[in-house]
């Protein structure tokens, strides 16, 4: 699967993201997409992969998948730090 | 399942919940534990099913599934509102 195919989840405006989302499947004709996020924005990932599948890809995608896992790494002051991840992987839905 | 398995994040402070997690696998013998929130607690959901599991649970019980979904209602202008909602759920290991 191509990794342009992955919408990494941030603090831009909501709307972007479930924006791109519904392109990759309608103008960009992807077959699978990947919501990704950390930490506070997990939450704000699944709101993405819900809307864009029950408003406005009804029919035509849905989520597959849903995995969850932790990051670690050394902050600035040598401390460990652990961060939890989301993907949500989203599917075409065969006709 | 006993819906007694089931822990509801909120804002209490984030080690009740992952106690709550521990205490259910290990006092309790629970064999599976559901991890559930809504809206902006799911990010925290996450971090109490990633803490608890690879810190204190490790060899011990994992995360097996984690379903997403929404719940649509009507607030008090009566206007219809959606919000996403999460379950993790965690089991015990076989030995």
């Amino acid at each position: 699967m191509n990794e342009d195919n992955s919408i990494f989840i941030g603090g831009k405006p909501f709307m972007n993201y479930v924006t791109g989302v519904v392109m990759q499947f309608t103008t960009k004709g992807a077959d699978e997409v990947i919501v990704k996020a950390r930490g506070k924005f997990i939450s704000r990932a699944v709101d993405v992969a819900e809307v864009a599948t029950k408003r406005f890809l009804e029919g035509t995608a849905s989520v597959k998948t849903v995995t969850i896992n932790s990051e670690e790494f050394e902050n600035k002051e040598g401390r460990q730090v652990r961060v939890s991840t989301i993907e949500v992987l989203l599917v075409k839905k065969k006709k």
